[in-house]
């Protein structure tokens, strides 16, 4: 990834394939259901973060859970730039529209 | 976002801002924990997903928990994208390689 200061620029697809080079083989290796363990144990940090002050630990949190999702999604072989183009690319999947005008109550 | 057809190209900043758009006003009418709630509600949809062998329901419940974690940060005010190259721009957080060689026993 170029320009690793800044996130300018950082596509999803670079970020996958990123994720990719670091980690398939140990994520293949350790299978699915162990990879989703890690996951769950960033979430949770991830919900202590906000929880509390700390600003830069809560960036890293963030970074963290977004790169487990990333690296479950290679093992499971999907796309998620495909994925997310084609779930959110024309507005809210729930009523269309590009400023999401779904009730409070229902599931956006 | 342009060519909602396929997600290549798609950036992490063009995403946050496209769901920050889309559903800012509602997220923080609802606050970071009720939130929350719903990125929970999503983890186990995609956890199922993983299990059974419908592909695009898979490649939809990971849309959805990409774009629950990036309205959050919105929330939260956090960039994803300066978030992720800082922490993982510069290979392996915790070996520092670009293909990573910390032991599958340990905190990756």
């Amino acid at each position: 990834m170029a320009d690793s200061d800044s996130g300018e620029g950082l596509s999803i697809q670079d970020l996958q394939q990123h994720i990719h080079r670091m980690y398939y083989d140990k994520d293949v290796a350790r299978g699915v259901d162990g990879t989703f363990m890690w996951l769950m144990e960033e979430v949770g940090e991830l919900a202590s973060a906000l929880r509390g002050d700390d600003r830069e630990n809560l960036k890293e949190e963030f970074a963290d859970v977004i790169a487990w999702l990333f690296t479950i999604a290679n093992v499971a072989d999907v796309n998620l730039a495909d994925a997310l183009a084609a779930k959110y690319g024309n507005g809210c999947p729930g009523c269309g529209k590009f400023e999401c005008t779904c009730s409070l109550d229902e599931k956006p």
